[in-house]
């Protein structure tokens, strides 16, 4: 780079961010770096720490409606420091790609928000509603200090999100060619199936909870849950771990475990998939112990004002028509879904995060601004 | 005890081998007190050690039919020594119950053959044919430089044993209620059912080899392989092990490995198991690898000269018609049936062995000398 090539300001506060080395759950300075550019442009910042979590709440207005651009300052461990092409937490630009660990999950989406922001508010300084941020440095951790408290806050004292962009990488070959609208819930379980234990020469005192278990595995393994829908794959299950035995070869064990994990559409709910897969246990007439853990509810944002406002950015500024899917893990729109508020999430190419030399086109980063802001004068213009 | 109420022989023997901590794989001191008293009256010692295992064959005579005792000095480790109500290597006669780890399993049986022995051939110092002893001090570990390399030594001489008693606990409630006149085989599978690792959001893009082996083992688990025979139960199968997964619950595995056991009756053969295992395996498509180990091949004394001596022994001493069994583990029998012996396994009740507090009858050691030297009159006196 060159004086008379100057980086933009959405590739200049990216490189900053990066150089930051915020490995979940520590935020280092990112979060500073963000309330500084805010504060400077009129939001009214709240941080908020739960437990070693920081977080913030930035708001620019107090009237409705409510955007909310929402994000993560941590970042995956960078894995093996000698495979990378470049220190992991020293950027570098080369050829147009900016490389880097957060380059793609997320510091690029946070950068381009706040270029958006300060673009949009210079034009538009008594725009309609609230502008707001909602950003944790826990969502590639355990994910309990972060968005779900920061929304607990909210809710609590009534505070509403209309519109939420979540800053996920949702594209797939080109920028902006993928919006996902929605997730499927995860439901997962750890299944405790009882025998008694003894030796195999003497199987007849014994009862083997591996030859118990293997039918009803099977069965489940075959069930098929839904159809899915327009917006939702079919319902998968899939175990995850199965486990028993002492490691002699003479022992029948006294137990198994078997962990497993629903992905879910709307077409189903958490109560329905428990007594289903509880029938099949029983039928087999099954000894077991069975604890559930909710993950996150399915939630879709089938249409609306931020669907049509996003897709007609993504238009006018690439001229691509985004599909619009709901594959992938959980993110944290899984929080704030519930609320009640739309909720997107939009951002670069994915194929390479949690990679080492996670890596993005510097020019998709100055495009994913434009669209930020394409949305942002959608919704909130005068 | 007392000066005027001694110990007989047996039991006087018995302590002294009891003593000796002859843990697995080690003899102690065992073999030579017992070498001692055989070279006393007439036995021919061979000491056989190969790697850091002590055995030895002894033989009285040099004429044919070979009628041979066979056990083992060495014992399971005893435990958590604060369990048991004597130091299980001092052990002691209180009640008549003889306490200490061993006194089962098998060393009151040695010294009963021993003092057998003795008693026999003072009677008939010129008896038909020979008597001899396979001691190893390798039955409780992992039995490959035991009883089989010394079969392997007879053999490659062309020495050959006709009858065989091996000195097992064999006895169920009372003394010579069950001889054991022979033993399942045992076969084992060490089965790796092949996937394709990926992550429990994008199924499509894995292949579960849980999901995949499910209906493959309840099929294995559900065949019925055998009905057994008269002196053999049906055939068994047990999965004793099985293990898939990294241990966090988002992943789906490459690779589930399942371990697996056969008990199985002279009704079919080793060949036939593995062909049956893998042709139900091919039926559910499945990939894997699968490694067989065979720990021993059926065998049994259904009649003869043997049989017909320890029955009517134990008929003369006891009262007792005993019962004529396979069932339970693998023992020694297993190596030296295959050179065309008869062999049986006779010895004290078999309810403590393996346990804390192991024990065993001090006047059923003293019938067990009965009934050995009962047999060696039936078959070799002149």
């Amino acid at each position: 780079m060159t004086a008379a090539n100057p980086l933009s300001p959405t590739l200049e506060l990216t490189l900053a961010l990066i150089r930051e080395p915020s490995v979940t759950p520590f935020d280092a300075d990112c979060q500073d770096l963000m309330i500084a550019r805010l504060e400077a442009i009129g939001f009214v910042v709240e941080r908020l720490r739960f437990g070693e979590v920081d977080n913030f709440w930035a708001r620019r207005g107090t009237c409705s409606p409510v955007f909310a651009f929402a994000g993560h300052t941590d970042v995956v461990p960078p894995g093996p420091p000698e495979q990378w092409a470049v220190p992991p937490f020293e950027p570098r630009i080369n050829d147009g790609v900016l490389t880097g660990r957060g380059a793609a999950d997320m510091k690029g989406s946070l950068a381009a928000m706040v270029v958006a922001c300060e673009r949009f508010v210079a034009a538009h300084p008594d725009h309609q509603g609230s502008i707001a941020f909602l950003i944790t440095s826990d969502e590639e951790g355990i994910a309990v200090d972060g968005t779900v408290r920061v929304v607990e806050t909210l809710e609590a004292r009534g505070e509403k999100i209309t519109w939420c962009l979540v800053g996920e990488p949702s594209s797939t070959d080109a920028i902006g060619d993928v919006i996902k609208n929605g997730r499927r819930g995860s439901l997962g379980g750890v299944l405790s199936v009882l025998g008694k234990q003894g030796h195999v020469a003497y199987p007849h005192l014994a009862d083997n909870p591996i030859h118990r278990v293997a039918p009803a595995l099977a069965e489940l393994a075959a069930e098929r849950w839904d159809e899915g829908n327009e917006f939702f794959p079919a319902t998968s299950f899939q175990i995850s771990n199965i486990n028993a035995g002492t490691g002699a070869n003479n022992v029948i064990p006294g137990q198994v475990e078997v962990v497993f994990n629903f992905r879910f559409s709307t077409e189903l709910t958490e109560t329905v998939l428990r007594e289903r897969t509880e029938a099949i246990l029983n039928k087999h007439g099954l000894r077991y112990e069975l604890a559930w853990r909710l993950s996150g509810q399915p939630f879709l944002t089938a249409a609306g004002a931020l669907v049509d406002a996003a897709v007609a950015s993504i238009s006018a500024h690439t001229g691509r028509t985004p599909a619009l899917l709901t594959t992938g893990g959980t993110s944290d729109g899984r929080f704030i879904a519930p609320t009640g508020a739309q909720v997107l999430e939009l951002g670069p190419i994915n194929r390479t995060i949690h990679q080492v030399n996670e890596c993005v086109s510097a020019a998709d980063l100055d495009t994913l601004t434009d669209l930020y802001e394409g949305i942002l004068q959608r919704l909130l213009a005068k």
